[in-house]
């Protein structure tokens, strides 16, 4: 327990699940697992030493973890949890014990898909290690936001999990769902529970583009007993300059995901994401889009988990061969420069508009280096820049204001 | 009129008085002064080549203006007009005729402060040169942005006036009024007229601080001829690292410039400036404040008038004397990181909270270019950056979070 610190708040793109956080010691956490700097200094320091590289270091953690939970919980581990990077929210004895429940099998789904991407970028990224801090929330449930910041491929990559419950007030419930539903409280406070994996990777080389998803799950309990829940996320591409081949490769991926279960999904959820994405104030999308849902209720809570399970596993395979592709790529400093504009639109973006993060901001007790892990390590702002006509930098700005189908 | 360019919308800081901007062409405007990119190159060029330093820019500007306005409205140009950066919003002739109404020698003050602060700023840094760029609304009024950017002493420097009229709408007159005083409308349409000046200048070396400042003032007619008016403005600083010799002489400037008024008003716009330039979800102040004020509309609209002139014309001498005694100073390759680091707190109270930003950004039509002349050049973010105790960086963070008197 030494090296273990408080935490308190909220992960990103969790919206308004993220109520205020508070603060609680990391009671079942082991010592190196569930800390903060301490942890993550350790891990900088022998990854950096060769001890511990890329692809091994999340399993070495939750090695440790699982001994140490297991030791306290007088539980063994199976195999499928040693993957992941530190503890579930809920604990291993929980989750076996409601193994059959949906918000059980989703909070495995998400810590899975936190582990999947962690691995598969830092086995790119081998001088590199990803921070691993965990946190709680007093009022229910916590977090774990994994951060690889100023590595050889990746600027800033941060892949978070959150689990939050406890109870909202009919306002606050009725602002969770976009499409604004009614919900009936018993003394104006409903039961919640709301969790998810949210994550955006900012590479260094301009020629591999950003990317960012998002996949959550809601329940709320109303007062006659009745649960209503949904899902939402999305997974969506911001690259500096076009490449007609990426572009089709990642929406051909996500197309195959959603076709699995519905040939509609893939042409609504694609226009939506083109839709939600967008820089008003810019007249550009922040990026070439991919899918992106929210409030979605039907026609089963089976058959969407099915779909967002499929979408969450298409992750891995829609980026990572684009970034294998394009990590050695050369460039200018020119590209370099372009590529720090368009990460200040990013920043725009995700300040002025994102509902996550807006919603996280102004929620007191977030927990803001989660919410603002989003944010590239930099960017930048020059007045009146415009790419001359026919340059590289005109060809991705023409897609971003007119989106284009990239697969049929 | 070759060189002439179309611009449309709004400068930043005049918050709801800046409503939708259309285009018109710039007929009064002499080729060479009232245009965009095309002066801007040659303005820039001709600095470079050593033809045009610094001082004489903004002079040499206005005079080319001043004789081609003179001969289209065959008028002969005063002393006092020669000294702008571009031909004021509401004409010569306007101005004149009308020269003893307060909006006309708010006019004036606000064209005078944006020349003097240009001047002052160039003159500091003779390898660059301000681009003027004049912009008009197609609903009346229009202004005039500078910008300096990527000089030897500062980053970015942005003087932006704008003076603009016409109807508003009940509900957006309302929340142009910070204490929301109603208004009696004829058919829901009010006249209106708004104009200001304001003003970012990001400074290279991270020994030297960030200043703002915006004056405005605003008139509104309601359906029985009463004539509602009011002016706001203030000026800060934002350092990156504390000197309290520079904090003092800044504020004692301000209380100086406020004492000749009233007592009373330094102490009450210091913690105005402490309370609105909050990042509330990082718990710290933008800067180490200033004087801000808002919705002031007594004793007198010529008291406040001048109370405002005496403001307008503290901050070259506010700031000035800060850039020179800090512009050589030698820094490390980790104070600028911490400077980038603040930077993006800048960026974060810009996009999320500032009034003027968030108003403009979200009003069609506006002239974003202007609106975001505030950011600076480059900024970064830094997952859980937290500085060692007793450092430089921490004993700013202290201030930052626990606002100090400087002057008593």
């Amino acid at each position: 327990m030494a090296a273990a610190r408080l935490f308190r708040g909220v992960a990103v793109g969790l919206g308004a699940a993220a109520a205020a956080g508070g603060r609680r010691a990391l009671g079942s956490a082991p010592p190196g697992v569930a800390a903060g700097r301490g942890v993550r200094r350790a891990a900088l320091a022998a990854a950096a030493a060769g001890a511990l590289g890329g692809l091994g270091l999340g399993l070495w953690r939750w090695q440790q973890a699982a001994m140490a939970v297991s030791e306290e919980e007088e539980e063994g581990e199976d195999e499928l949890w040693q993957r992941f990077m530190a503890p579930p929210v809920s604990g291993l004895r929980e989750l076996r014990r409601r193994r059959r429940e949906l918000r059980s099998r989703m909070e495995l789904l998400i810590m899975e898909t936190q582990a999947e991407v962690c691995r598969a970028l830092a086995a790119l990224d081998p001088g590199a290690a990803f921070a691993v801090d965990t946190w709680e929330r007093k009022e229910g449930g916590g977090g774990i936001s994994c951060v690889l910041q100023d590595g050889e491929v990746f600027e800033k990559a941060g892949v978070n999990v959150s689990v939050v419950f406890g109870l909202l007030s009919e306002e606050a419930a009725r602002q969770m769902r976009s499409r604004g539903k009614s919900l009936k409280a018993k003394d104006g406070k409903l039961p919640f529970c709301a969790m998810g994996v949210s994550s955006v990777i900012h590479p260094k080389n301009p020629h591999v583009p950003t990317m960012h998803f998002n996949y959550r799950y809601f329940e709320i309990e109303e007062a006659d007993g009745t649960k209503q829940w949904w899902f939402g996320g999305g997974t969506d591409l911001t690259p500096t300059y076009l490449n007609e081949e990426d572009a089709i490769h990642f929406h051909k991926t996500l197309k195959e995901a959603c076709d699995k279960h519905d040939l509609k999904l893939y042409p609504k959820y694609k226009k939506w994401c083109d839709d939600y994405f967008y820089i008003k104030h810019r007249g550009e999308r922040r990026g070439i889009g991919g899918i992106f849902f929210d409030d979605v209720d039907s026609p089963s809570k089976e058959e969407v988990f099915q779909f967002v399970k499929s979408c969450a596993k298409a992750v891995v395979p829609c980026y990572i061969p684009i970034v294998k592709r394009h990590c050695h790529d050369s460039f200018t400093p020119e590209e370099k420069l372009w590529q720090q504009l368009r990460r200040g639109r990013y920043v725009e973006f995700n300040l002025v508009y994102d509902r996550g993060t807006k919603f996280g901001l102004l929620t007191p007790g977030s927990r803001i280096e989660s919410i603002l892990m989003s944010l590239p390590l930099t960017a930048r702002w020059e007045y009146m820049h415009t790419p001359p006509e026919s340059s590289k930098e005109a060809e991705i700005l023409e897609v971003l204001r007119n989106p284009k189908d990239w697969v049929h």
